[in-house]
């Protein structure tokens, strides 16, 4: 039996970056990468498969890492965990004894309780190159297409699948908005707007009862009684943490169905940490379990957990909650809480708000819009959220956010902090969107 | 007489946002902005005038900002502040009396005193619509261009006047580099390839002696002897403050010739503020004075200037020095110290870089290269300085890396907080430059 210091079930974001950071800083471990798939997509890449990057082979994360980062790999499902021996046994019958143990298995998509989900033609998002290769040939030959859930993936699913083809594309979803867990009210608008320039039928309000057709689908029914035929069906609802080899194993699971691990990342075996989708989450902003689940905060805590297996280094300090989608050529993201969530945890806030060209003068060349909502704490002034609308740079900006809410900066410290700007690069120093959003805040803070 | 609660001399990127904060924070003063321009220039938009953005015209600041935010317009050169009156009167005989005054006189460009700098169809970068109109003309007459200096202002109106013209443009740089002041060399040695791949000529390490021709300028002469010819000359080898009104009022000038201010702003008469080139810059780092004059820096000091009138509000941290330029269709930006100016300062540093593809997978179109190099104090792990060289979404990443220096947070820090990342609009999760970055320079702070 091959005896490793390390091995990591998972290969994907999280997975990967824990074994990477193991061996930044350990150089002479053993270790070992289990996971189930013979290629591993890059996660957030998959909606683009489907129009821009063409093919789930372009949307690999490529092995050459590994090797360069002498970091063994095993194919097969981890079933075992035995916590007494230290072993891990695959479905392949393989077994492998670890010293320190990463849990990374990640998610798999959810299916809802509808009537009919069992129908041919009805996929959803998994992390898998065959299942969406065929997923690809089903959308390339098909007519009418139906997106059941309008958040990020949904979104981005539907803005790829119209790219070069005749396909009608229908997205449902059953709050009053798409995208309405991400953003506040007036973004959710915005970007409806935009997805429907992109020629997709956006029906929001509406939950479906039941997906129609004899053994393959031909339509769904809603809520209210309306129907909307559909010859392929896309379910992108969300997703839930993989979690059975642990749970079997007596690693404790929380209360939202997430392998309980500590701020250092470790579970309540103190030679297994977890990490990714399958992990406990925290928010940043209270500490208590949320429902967030993001490669980049997979990576994070890959980076916290993989530099604590041996000594005590870094702690988690919460999920901010910072991600960013495109509609067409615009940029939209977020940070931190929206303005609906900020009221809801209690909080009395500060909203202020700039928008401009990203180029200055605006008849720069490749100019866009940029809008940037800034929210902060009253009393305090401190930023707690951010949302933006617009030129793509706005992917980068969102991170400036992020780190000026990790640093819990106030709307005085932002407008006056040193930002360069450059005319074909951001908007103007005068009317930097940053500065002038917070100075819009500071503004109603002092008056 | 007219009488005015607060008046600002010059109402460019400086003087306008002065005015501008001072209305934000009280809706009831009367302000008048006396400037000696017809009209406003972007001060960083001026080389782009000479290509991408085409005439003087289409790089004005609008005048309709000073209306919506009800400020006074006065047209003439403020030629003496009487302190004990409280008076300004301007070179067109009219006199106004403050009762706040904001010096923000900015900077007009250094000559060098090289022989024959008297000659014809030599200029300047002076921020000024008429002048660089004549300017523009005789670019696109002449056959052959020297610009004097290859800092961020030679460098781009090089790439600029190389743009849709058959023109000779040579830069002379004193320097063994080009960006010398900016970067350190290696990224001085890719911006120096960049602006050649343009078809620019560059002579560095080579002081100008002699400015040769009969009336008109017909080449150089350089320290090696060599002879370079040209029709045109531009200098491009910095700024001074504009203090003359300020010191002839007995307002105390610091020892780099820069209106002497405390960090509110504030000059050695209590009623009058001092913000922008004309004033003194203090580093971020050791609050030591600096020559640092950029717009960015300029509207910080005007938003804390403007807020700091009649209470203290906002105290200037310092400098950061942060700033970015394009060549071609790539971006170069720094923020904080390089690592050869962080040496000299006696630092003992660490350096991480990360490079790769600015979006993912790295097949996406409109994809481009991304490198960032992140600069630690060696012992604290704390950021003191970063560049980039790549992808024009740099220029927004350089401002996440001037909050990260602001707020001193260490390489674990940039390491573990969560940034977004999208396929379209960052690089991958599992590969984001600046968290990378970070973890080679805690690779190298542990090991």
């Amino acid at each position: 039996m091959e005896e490793y210091d390390v091995v990591v079930l998972g290969g994907s974001a999280a997975g990967l970056t824990a074994a990477i950071t193991v061996r930044r800083f350990n150089p002479d471990k053993k270790i070992l990468i289990i996971r189930r798939e013979d290629n591993v997509l890059i996660p957030c890449g998959i909606p683009y498969i489907f129009g821009t990057v063409g093919s789930p082979e372009k949307n690999l994360v490529p092995d050459a890492v590994l090797g360069k980062n002498n970091i063994e790999l095993l194919i097969g499902e981890a079933i075992k965990i035995n916590r007494e021996n230290k072993t891990v046994e695959t479905d392949k019958g393989d077994t492998v004894k670890y010293d320190k143990l990463i849990i990374a298995t990640g998610s798999d998509p959810m299916v809802p309780p509808i009537k009919g989900a069992e129908k041919e033609n009805i996929y959803t998002v998994k992390k898998d190159d065959k299942y969406l290769a065929s997923l690809l040939l089903e959308v390339d030959r098909s007519r009418d297409m139906i997106i059941i859930g309008g958040g990020f993936i949904g979104m981005e699913f539907a803005d790829e699948c119209k790219k070069n083809r005749d396909l009608n594309v229908s997205v449902i979803e059953m709050l009053p908005h798409c995208l309405m867990l991400v953003f506040d009210e007036d973004f959710c608008k915005q970007g409806e707007e935009l997805i429907k320039g992109r020629g997709v039928n956006l029906i929001t309000n509406e939950r479906v009862e039941e997906i129609t057709g004899d053994s393959r689908v031909d339509g769904v029914r809603l809520s209210s009684g309306k129907t909307v035929k559909a010859d392929l069906l896309l379910i992108g609802i969300g997703v839930k943490p993989n979690i059975g080899i642990a749970e079997d194993s007596g690693i404790v699971i929380n209360e939202k169905g997430s392998i309980k691990v500590d701020r250092y990342m470790k579970t309540n075996d103190e030679n297994i940490f977890a990490c990714g989708d399958c992990c406990e989450k925290i928010s940043f902003f209270n500490k208590k379990p949320v429902n967030l689940m993001l490669a980049s905060i997979a990576t994070n805590e890959a980076r916290i957990a993989g530099a604590n297996l041996y000594e005590t280094n870094r702690s988690n300090e919460g999920a901010i909650g910072t991600y960013s989608t495109v509609i067409g050529d615009t940029a939209l993201a977020r940070s931190g809480m929206s303005i609906s969530g900020a009221k809801d945890s209690g909080y009395d806030i500060i909203v202020g708000m700039a928008e401009g060209p990203n180029c200055h003068p605006g008849s720069m060349p490749g100019s866009s819009n940029l809008k940037v909502s800034l929210i902060f704490e009253k009393g305090t002034g401190i930023i707690i959220g951010g949302q933006l609308i617009g030129a793509k740079s706005g992917g980068e900006l969102i991170n400036l956010i992020s780190g000026c809410i990790y640093k819990k900066m106030t709307a005085d410290d932002i407008a006056t902090f040193q930002m360069g700007t450059h005319p074909a690069l951001t908007a103007s120093p005068v009317a930097y969107q940053m500065s002038n959003a917070a100075e819009m805040a500071v503004k109603e803070l002092r008056l």
